[in-house]
């Protein structure tokens, strides 16, 4: 049977969640070379409500573009990972922006504070989403750091390469941290916020 | 049975056509509040290939997101024009940018210079893809104009919104007198190039 692995980035309407979901598709489609469909869903209740971006990604062409039975879920916001969490296999990878996320429904859960990095080590909240993607090309096989990297280079505004590139540093290094404290500890742990400042 | 109405963007690589997919669905979904999924597909031979972003609308909440028989194609460049046409139903839409799609494979299309009203107006290729929108809000009833210039101004950088409400508006009006030589002639006809720089 065809691998398949479906990936759901989610949160509010400002967190540049659909940026991501097209970042992260190329990198996987055209930079790693799988085969991979992107999807942004509205309905009516859409205006000011909670945003949600799919990635599917398959070693064969993909015939129904939709997550079912979501492999990763990011949820950059406390309303979209209780909402989401229940679709999410119980061998799911869940990662969360701390900052906004307080109730986690899981001790296996990443825990990274995506927004406050953001805001305190760049000055610019709009990157949280570049240092997410860092973060989940650290702790999923299914992306490269390679095809993220160049994959970001191609999307972002010209004159904000460093910013970006250093971003995506940024969550990989972070990410990197919270896997060793759920190696060492045996559950990933919120990292603290001197770590995280001096963390690269 | 529900309403389903598929529209398929498709082009080469750098016309903005996942833009212009997520614009179109963000004004069908967000601003005229109907349920849309919006999909990119990458496979293997992404890389340099030819673009296609596709906008699934319907009355009810979508169950399989990508397009299997298509209600409007738009083709941007020879190539998706000649591999999709295929799959537009009969009584389909296709509208093509003529200055790209010499071949034009039924006497129905309506044949617009997006990149050259582009060019020649606005000095900016890059509106092509605006313009295209405009004309499609003008030729299909399934997204008003209003929902797409709201959703156009929301997306489009801070300082190019009168240059992209006059993209639309100039789409718009190309696809009126095309629409008008169509319902007169009984086929639409390419507009002749004075036409299309005093159209507005």
């Amino acid at each position: 049977m065809a691998y398949r692995y479906e990936i759901r980035l989610s949160g509010s309407g400002g967190q540049g969640l659909i940026l991501m979901g097209i970042i992260l598709a190329e990198a996987i489609g055209i930079y790693d070379g799988k085969y991979v469909a992107q999807t942004q869903s509205y309905g009516p209740e859409a205006r000011g409500g909670s945003s949600k971006s799919e990635v599917i990604v398959s070693d064969e062409e993909i015939d129904y573009p939709k997550a079912m039975s979501v492999d990763l879920l990011l949820a950059m916001n406390q309303k979209s990972c209780d909402e989401f969490y229940p679709d999410l296999k119980p061998e799911g990878l869940l990662i969360v922006d701390s900052t906004f996320v307080i109730q986690v429904p899981t001790p296996k859960a990443f825990q990274i504070s995506f927004t406050r990095i953001a805001r305190e080590k760049f000055k610019r909240e709009v990157v949280a989403n570049i240092i997410a993607l860092g973060a989940l090309s650290q702790l999923t096989p299914v992306v490269s750091a390679k095809a993220i990297e160049s994959a970001v280079l191609a999307r972002v505004p010209k004159g904000t390469e460093k910013l970006n590139r250093d971003a995506l540093r940024a969550g990989r290094s972070a990410a990197k941290k919270a896997k060793e404290a759920w190696m060492t500890l045996g559950a990933p742990l919120e990292i603290p916020k001197e770590d995280l400042l001096d963390s690269y």
